[in-house]
């Protein structure tokens, strides 16, 4: 995620860090090259004078508008919905380790306690190295006992089993007589949400939008805009190449930015910053405790939130 | 469902499979060859001059806005809430199968906990197979004991009869002192969510976006186009076929896109993976309740997944 | 509801039966007329040569749009919400049976137990019949015994005086020790949800899209289309009004269409079939019941399903 | 809130009372006087020819498209979800009057059940007078004892009074062995979503859409029509002044029907009808805890029901 | 929020405060220079005639509807997502401490129960406050005892603290038999609500729209507006300027509000009153625990209410 302070409107023009230009750029000097070879040819193709003019753009624009306007609310509301997801995970996890200090028989600050916060910030990990395709070894081993975090690690579905094990402490604290029945089962339907977050993330990572969209998406912005000097030349004269590449700009940058945001939990620029947040958990969670806190990262330098 | 990489944007010009030209094909070459012939003839017909410009298409471009862009959504509405329903699926099957094993007075690898899994099993296949119109035959006899399987298999609701049969579980575990009436409650609400599910895609299932709304659409899409070729011929001249069926290409892709997402459990290239996803749930409950592996799948190959 | 196969695309333009151009065909034959009037005349009213062009049309295009776009969201979403209710209205009956199947200390065979879910149906039933106004006492003697049949028949809100009696029934269960109270708040957790389901149809009937939105709206519509000869005769000639009658044809279909499904438990064309709903919800709760089955219904003809 | 049927799609041309041409008819006067006199000096000012076309007012198009587009839905949900509010008051007070009559040990018609319910229709009514800025006096009088009817006066948040005072009621049976705890809580339970309704109703009253867009909107509206004549003028002639009227009507109108449903908890026409809303919920808790029927209402006269 | 009474269409054409028209007014007398000069000099640059027409425009006017239209609807919900968050904080404070009152085994008022609202009212200031990045330390020290106000005080996550302490206020009530198990659970279930709206507000605050967003919004809208008088002068004349200004209006002035309310927590005209909301609930939770009223507020002048 780009996290940079808003400046006023004109400097905000030139901004190069957290615009997608850079990204763009190829695409947008070959449009420029095109227009202007169409412009200074007349916007002839060997010699046929090429008849085309603002008339049909504006029917085109009327489908562009709606695949434009359709991905993009789509990839956002993934985007968001990822978010709140994350959202959700902060808040359950917070609120099982206040009920784990506050509901259980054990006191604030005893071990069973502890490993079960332990628990919690180690199933945010997990799911944001299942997320990434990362290995959650070092998390797993820096916050549970050796044995437990190499059943954890084998696993297909990590989270899920750090659920299980939660349940297992829950039985355990009950059978052992610091949990009755009723307060285990307001435990319970915390662990049930949880469920339900882990379940949610993998829906968005595992269920793209439709791929005939995208490929639809891509070649009405891309032949629109290259097919767009033809349309222009007649009367806008040399000012045709300026106006395509802006034109062009505006699709192709929306066309990058979706791209991006319509899976969240990547790497790019502008998705989740996952990293960040299963650290703000593990804060929160160890504040909650009384456990030590993080040691204090260091600031981090240029725009990007991981 | 198609899952397929992202090319870079110049190679998805290119993409064959995955897009649904292949589908249109045909319409494209009538609506090639119409544009053609009026072309050809001026955008005359039998002699009389077809006095139409691009003006009224602007005009047509509203409707057309307006049913599209609402079609799209309301399908695309449909293919998403049918995800969600899969997806609260896994979790509640997860939930419940975590309940199973922490929850109730049985051992973890007792066999009535591993039976009660397989009730899970069976009723994730059993909801697909329903959805399909397919046999629930050969997956019922795999999980569960033969005579509740042909109970089950001549049933109308069938994963109905199934939520059913859990509730004579907890009953049975409530009786015989292995699950108290709290415990069982916290199970039968999610055998409650269960039932949402069910209702929720019988729901999509039987019920399409009203009928007229599609007659309309297709009315719209496909006289606009094979109007178009008049309206550009005065000022398009020989380029008016491309431009034609360039747009066409556009309506008529949306219009296939949307036939196929809106009833989201279909066969079609762009259905949701109803096989894959019960698959998910099988192996993540078996993982989870340590029953032997699923045999592994050999890698599929194409860009289908059903 | 129209239930009828998508044909191919061709195939659709000339469907009948589930469009809705037998309804607005008087309207668009008196358009043909005028805009064929007003091509012989060149567009001039008594002498006065009317000089409208397409461009005051396509501002016009914007409040349609506007208009159009919002009304007909807002009628689809209130369709469907009347069947998200009527599908909640399922689940949540089959939940409430599945219950006292199972959690009750009733043989899942006694007579209680199918008096509760005679309760369930009838609620459907009675339901239906205020929503579509029509006399419950059919459905109430067949399924009641004959006192409480009577008394409900006599309320004014019916659904609401079933509720109560289910309440009853839980009162008994709990006072004869069939039933402890926290099983006993299960069911009436389900039952508050019924309470919202007869509450959030109410809403839907009593409370309609303000009445000034269909007036501007149809103005806009109208006005548009029987202005429209006179703008686009100069440039059309001849060809003026099959253009105009094809205009007229998408925006008033679309306006009838809205009118249709903006009530959606009406009896026309497009309406939610409450009677093939409840007739669902019946065969289905009798097989999770194991009540005799109802008689086959005779295979309906024709396209509509009320 | 305007109950009339829908006539014909000819007579609801002329609608008079439910349109809100009436209350917008001085301003379409002055415009049908400004683009009158605009026509007949032929689009000059001051002998000054203003070289205004169609063109820029497509431009403008798009920001009107967009505020008005965007206020119209905001609205709209406001005016929904107070409607949705309402109807939640009406479910969760059947719930509660449900529950004080079969799930406590009182017989159905003790006093005390009797006073709950009072109670309750107090509450709604309370929260109606709150809401229009009424006095609760007589209400509460006719439905409560005198000294809680004349504390509940006193405050400044009358409906939550009562809530406590409920709570207190369920304290009192809990005391007296009426009520077991987690019956009282299942009961405080609906308290809580009618704490949300009280809420979510002071919400929609006390935070309007930022006033910055009415401004933007209005003024972009009324710049819009007033210039329109300058830039129609040139091409449509005599016609101008209808044209004018008309597209200006259509925008006035909307802006008109907002301003109303903006604040749905007013008086003015479309607003909704909290008097019946209330007096529905007064009946249908009167038929289920079997008080005293309302007097029969005098049948209302006119189109408006408040 | 501004707060003003809406006026007549007319006056609200000149109103000042509360339009956002101070704020860009030095853009729009930059715009108004330079399409002066721009119509002077015939729409050239240096000599060269700059050959745009109006038909340009209307093409960027697809991409630029689809930014603000979606950015605008984006940030609107931000907006509301926040004033709902607030307001579920003023429900649920207000069923705690109706909890408090009437559930407990404390007596009503019981200085435990007054010293439980104060921690309520304490935690609304300290989620303002950390909201707006102001020091807790005067709302905290008032309401509650000094080594706790001193403990919060030095947290990172404060309200995160104040839950904590109120779970602990739960356990000393159950320990002391003043609260028995399933009644703490209830009271559990609403500190869970407060940690999703803690939460959801964090979200709101940490995670703002996609960056990329808004820098290309802003380039499309300048661009846009800069380049208009090219497109206009040949056709509007010396009404080039006027009408380049008023378009330029409204893009920048809907700019500049989606800019205010996209970040709702903060201290700009259009955001959310925090400041006020905290007062209400602290005024509604002292009235429900009959603590003293808060000391009467001087009658705020001007129309910002913060």
């Amino acid at each position: 995620m780009i996290i940079r302070p808003k400046y006023n409107w004109f400097r905000m023009l030139f901004v190069w860090h957290g615009s997608v230009l850079p990204q763009i750029l190829p695409r947008l000097l070959l449009l420029l090259l095109v227009s202007t070879a169409v412009t200074y040819f007349h916007g002839t193709i060997f010699q046929y004078h090429v008849p085309l003019t603002a008339a049909p753009f504006s029917l085109f624009g009327v489908s562009l508008a709606i695949f434009l306007g359709f991905y993009n609310s789509v990839s956002y509301d993934r985007f968001w919905e990822g978010r709140k997801l994350w959202g959700a995970l902060l808040n359950d996890t917070r609120s099982l380790a206040r009920q784990a200090l506050t509901l259980s028989g054990y006191p604030p600050d005893a071990p069973q306690v502890q490993h079960f916060v332990r628990l919690l910030i180690a199933f945010s990990h997990a799911l944001r190295h299942q997320l990434r395709h990362t290995s959650p070894a070092a998390d797993l081993h820096r916050l549970l006992p050796p044995e437990l975090a190499a059943t954890v690690q084998q696993a297909q579905f990590q989270p899920v089993l750090l659920l299980r094990e939660m349940g297992h402490w829950l039985r355990q604290a009950h059978t052992t007589g610091y949990l009755d029945t009723t307060t285990q089962l307001a435990f319970d339907r915390n662990l049930n949400q949880l469920s339900d977050i882990v379940g949610g993330c993998e829906r968005l990572a595992n269920t793209p939008v439709p791929y005939t969209y995208g490929v639809l998406l891509h070649r009405t912005v891309y032949l629109y805009c290259f097919l767009l000097p033809f349309g222009l030349v007649e009367t806008s004269g040399w000012a045709t190449p300026l106006i395509v590449v802006y034109i062009g700009y505006t699709f192709m940058a929306l066309d990058a930015i979706i791209g991006e945001i319509e899976e969240p939990f990547g790497l790019e620029d502008n998705d989740l910053p996952l990293n960040a947040l299963s650290t703000t958990i593990e804060a929160s969670l160890r504040e909650l405790a009384d456990l030590p806190a993080l040691p204090p990262t260091p600031p981090h330098t240029g725009y990007i939130v991981d």
